[in-house]
């Protein structure tokens, strides 16, 4: 992931999102990355990923995802969530994802996601659209 | 709440609804109502909640919520939560909860919800069907 | 709720908080009044709650809860929840949110929350201490 | 897997589970996989993992997911979670899980999950101990 721009969302870990291990329930890590992806698209692409679906009428389904969890995340941590993209395919896009708490330069989880560009009235999958592409592309 | 049909939903408190204090979130109790009233009709309604939305076309969203949290539910409790009818109003259906702990006779919860009978086509509200009204009222 | 200050927490509708029905899951709004509860901790008091919760050893669970459900949230929604302070009791404190939509004056959700001041350590009640009584009146 | 012992976990998609775009929210469908494990150590271990955690003081988290998302899960679906293992290590246990529709043979998902066995009060991972390396050693 060396010489790309890339983008990183600031979350914080929520009182609600811990287990009773005392640390990120791991599903509830999982959302962290969709939630990273919507702030993507509301920072650096055009559009906003509510109006992706409403106005474009295409989603981006989960087709495939492999996360390693590295180290426990905490209550009350702000983590960045740093995004950029694998490959943009056809129809589909590999994202990448990569947490960190701040201060610390090691990953504490490391996930790939593959999405499938779907259009939303029929769930069926469809060209990544130009636009769409050449904005991605800038994250590759 | 006597000399009345009541329906117990058997639930279980899993591992990701506790939170950084090691009880049951509290929002995330406020879904086993929720849950609750799902399985109500499911067990004693002639049509489960899916049915509901997708072939009565019929929705039942929430426009006022009480609950008195009256003892922490931990990981692992085996609950039952108790369904039971205050009134069928015109459009409205006001719904009392009560969450046990096997053994307990004290309640570990209670809570009286509102929900108002919509289309879900046009969001907007709608008188409660006689078949909806004639089982309910059997729990009330 | 007028002549007194008032914190307003900026949050954001995800993907995730939508239901079956479209609008976001009325059990996830309640999530909404704990997230900026923890935002007014983290920007008005001089500790944040994950602090309040390790350092001072002190919690805030909930003991009554009631939410009025005025207008539904969609996805996207970039929503304020206007935290302020009914009481200051012994050991309770009592608050009032209030969900707005950008653009809108009237609420989309009101709430009011009686939470109970604990020892974490004994999960038992304990007196507010004067540090946070003093910063909770001031938005009283 | 064939010719092995296999667990199935019975579930029910629910009305909050579900997105914007009316399928089950992936991180959410990630859950199931947790739920289903807990399931599978109430119905075949000799203990649960509730009982694990407390008195055994050992825990599983992940630190390693896969999943493939093969068809979307719906509101109402009635879905079954078959558990199985793939291979028990000194301290890891690598579980295989496949999501199936009622009437469906080919799965709606399928995941591998590397669960790593820790020490609760140290967080250190710990040999798997011979009662539940025997247990697990029949799904595999």
């Amino acid at each position: 992931m060396n010489n790309k721009r890339l983008y990183r969302a600031e979350l914080i870990v929520r009182f609600g999102h811990i287990d009773e291990a005392g640390i990120v329930y791991y599903p509830r890590l999982v959302n962290y990355f969709h939630v990273a992806m919507e702030e993507f698209f509301g920072a650096v692409l055009g559009t906003d990923y509510p109006s992706f679906l409403s106005e474009h009428r295409l989603g981006l389904p989960a087709a495939h995802l492999e996360v390693d969890f590295l180290r426990p995340l905490r209550y009350g941590d702000h983590i960045q969530v740093e995004v950029g993209i694998e490959k943009v395919g056809t129809s589909s896009i590999i994202w990448r994802y990569r947490i960190f708490r701040p201060g610390e330069t090691d990953p504490a989880a490391l996930a790939r996601i593959v999405t499938v560009n779907v259009d939303m009235d029929t769930f069926q999958k469809k060209a990544v659209p130009d636009w769409l592409r050449q904005c991605l592309e800038a994250y590759r």
